[in-house]
């Protein structure tokens, strides 16, 4: 079978892989990005797939995954805050530079098909993938097809409000739920305690070398493990309002598995069990209904290196 | 071409039509749906089908859209608010009286499928339709399949929660998105000023015969429709709401298309013209993307027949 | 020592007495209010003290409690929105009908200042009276005396807003505490619960003979008392707001007690227990500080008479 | 006429002045607070009470104002956030190192006092002052007389609840009004505005040195006065903030004026303008009453030490 390469575009490192048709990654290789110029950063790209192109000999295509607004071609990108393109025609420059035919992805959604083909998702028809890192990603899958909605930005979970006149967001709004939800939510929530309540805190501002701004996820993750009350509690509260956006994800799209990645999800069961808790007293026609499974992802930081490579394939 | 029959079951009346491949009635029937008593649901519904089926020898098929859970089979409701059904299973019990094959399907979804394909979606493959009602309904159209989600309930999108700790909802959860944005939103934000601020609301209060509680819907559309500052308020609180709601559906979704029915569709304009105006200043990444047209639905409640029948062609 | 006449003038009728200095009603007369007319009022509040004061030869002066904004010089109310009294000179009108000197006072204070002296407020200087009716009165005392403010209007503790955006209110603003906290909030929120989970609320129904609107505040503490747990999650719900806004009145007034009046008040320690259990956790600087007392009303709808009476002797 | 001395005892520096009964400071001195030894914050209070005491024969007492819970009896301070002062007898150690009369007060009392008598508030007998610096502080005078309540903790007007489930505060519960009014919430505001949109914050973060902790108050007040748009907004924010809490201590203490001050309140017309606009939007009964004027504190940073040595006057 045909081999593929996956590009994983990041504000601060470009990763490659060559990946089988198993999703197994058989060589990656990686980059910092120069993201401050759009140009440079197509030329990184060109520069990883052509040195994986010359040792695989099978290569067929070229999946790049990106944070932004790809359009529905999957050929642009429109607006990536962190690679500084604006309407940048990803495709072509690639193409030109690698001979073999790209597509573009959001970074989100490569992520959410490498779990749902390859990782946490295996078998499923129907699932969302939920990225909690900086922001919440998201990946919808439909009867086994990556779903893009009709201009090719859906699944953009972070940023449906989950409290009015709440916290402003990045993308001008306030109140969205990766205000809430996300990794940098946890982190916030931790800062802001030991910054009102030091004492409460104690052992967070210990792990954090005595300054709120020094604690960062993995110490609250670290204090949660050893006990901390503090830590446990910013967790739960974190937890609450994952659950909370899960319950409003099934009633509208009632998928069989929501899978959850990115940073935060290194907590495993810290996380799991009162997210879990949480979701089942918040959906809707609870007693009356089925409802889906919430796992945590398998495949890391791979998974966006395999979706994109196995987007290509399709 | 062959035709089908549509059936309709509401809480009040079972509305049954014949229907051709270009989404046109051909005989309609309705009675009256003797609701608390679930066998005497169904032969009703059966009476109505073989009634139609005798005047038409070309009937192949027919759909049946009723309100509650539907399973992913579309032959059991799990679940029927107004009809008395727990776990009922529909289309055996409609088959072995009609000697036809039967699927059920959620009535929001048979209407919202109407629309997409005979009423104002038509063309369209990436549609949300909204029927705002009682409460409000929901059917998503994706790549011109209507989606039904891992369970067969997906679409119930008046019950993800808009505010904290909210108002009541029947779901048994606070703060859905149908206590704001629905008709009976509408209703009880006029009556609620009626009766805290009776001399702002004098021409509802006119047209209500002087009491709060005999304010309704077309009380106030009325009174709007004649510059009514108090009525115009209420629309524009209640449109306020359902443009948030709908940007929020456009992060996740990213549909072509909004439909929105319901009775208060009725308002036409005096509710569009404040739901555009409120869904352009919420929508995320707005200035960096495409979105959605709204459009108000064009074949008033004769879409749930015209929508079921043509689900039991496919 | 002399008599004075305490008038309780409300939007129904208009209760009077004879009081002593011990707060004793030494008697007692009723008229119904012909509330749409200002100057039957007046006659009527005249009658009756004339009827007193022609048994009670000692009677020295008149008090006349009314809900509204009276003035400063205690002469004029402003607005009483009962009454139809716009700017309406009650001192001087009575006064030339009784030959008695009169002064005006708002109803919750002249109930406060009742309780405040001869009820469940004997010998506390600070005090805060809390009125749980069909909206919040208010009465303060401050150093031994009733609390006016510099306008003569202060003491409108019902129209704080606690929810931001939140449910209409007469004053003409949205969240106001008496939304969620009065006897009118309990009796929404049973009739919502009726309405929205008719099968919870079974015992509820019954009490309100099958129809949402025919449950009240006798019915929801009837249920409660029985052990039904719709009602006591109703009185859960509005105690946490009742014990919310004492939390918020403390760290203003940091009174010595809270009386707790009203109809709502009849619940006795079915909302007092929830009412304290709620305010001992919200309060601001809990573990570093001494703080109120909350205690039932003791001189029920008799207060508003002999404080207006009281406030007359002073 | 006799003199007193005022302290104010900050968390960084001890400021002291001779004052005389027109509230002018005759000679003033500072010192670092040594604020982790209580003992030593002792110390350094007699020292520059004794340094002025032996300059100024005439002085009769002294007035100490720190932040913190003072108890009824002016003599004990139960808890100082940043003195590491818990139930010290101040007013016990200053006396025997002095040899004079102390009182102690809360420094929002004090500053409070100080304006009441003094400046902004002269000639009122009913007002409340409100310091929005790092929190809010507050100190409300009733009928001439400093307020403090049955316990001695009266006007922490900072701590009621604006908002449900709101910004975590440092006194142990959320949504308090000082995390949306304060001087910090306006840098807070900045800050986010400038993480979230850096485009549109583009001159605060320069005056910020590129950095979104480096933008504070100054450069806020400053872009602001330039005409800067985010800057304005950021401004705007707040002030509908403040002006809500000014509307709901109406409805509670109807008080004649309202003082501002601490560092917010440098911004001048800046801040008073939009707070007054959004004041008058939010009174309760608005239309039908008096209410208060809103006025600049006239004594900057002096108000303090003027209030505490008039308090220890009386």
């Amino acid at each position: 079978m045909a081999l593929t390469i996956g590009v994983d575009v990041g504000g601060t490192k470009v990763a490659a892989g060559v990946v089988d048709h198993h999703g197994r990654i058989l060589e990656q290789v990686r980059r910092p990005t120069p993201s401050t110029n759009p140009k440079e950063t197509a030329e990184v790209i060109a520069e990883v797939v052509n040195l994986l192109k010359d040792k695989f000999v099978d290569v067929k295509a070229v999946g790049v995954g990106a944070a932004g607004f790809v359009d529905e071609a999957r050929a642009m990108v429109h607006f990536a805050p962190n690679l500084a393109w604006r309407d940048e025609p990803i495709k072509q420059k690639i193409e030109e530079r690698v001979e073999l035919p790209v597509v573009v992805e959001n970074d989100a959604n490569a992520m959410a098909w490498g779990e749902a083909r390859f990782g946490a998702g295996r078998g499923e028809d129907f699932l969302v993938c939920v990225t909690l890192g900086t922001g919440i990603g998201g990946g919808i899958v439909v009867d086994g097809n990556l779903y893009r909605g009709r201009f090719g930005i859906g699944g953009e979970i972070g940023h449906f409000r989950v409290v009015p006149e709440g916290r402003r967001c990045g993308c001008g709004n306030r109140g969205c739920w990766e205000q809430y939800a996300s990794g940098s939510a946890l982190v916030a929530e931790a800062r802001d305690l030991a910054r009102v309540s030091p004492a409460l805190a104690g052992r967070l501002l210990e792990l954090g070398d005595g300054e709120p701004n020094g604690i960062s996820g993995p110490e609250i993750t670290q204090a949660a493990r050893e006990g901390d009350p503090a830590a446990i509690e910013c967790f739960q509260t974190i937890a609450r309002w994952v659950g909370q956006g899960l319950a409003d994800l099934t009633a509208i799209l009632d998928p069989g598995v929501f899978i959850i990645g990115g940073g935060l999800s290194d907590a495993g069961d810290l996380l799991l069990a009162p997210v879990r808790a949480a979701f089942e007293t918040m959906l809707t026609g609870r007693g009356h209904r089925a409802f889906a499974d919430i796992r945590i992802a398998e495949l890391g930081s791979a998974a966006g290196i395999v979706g994109a490579a196995d987007l290509a394939r399709i």
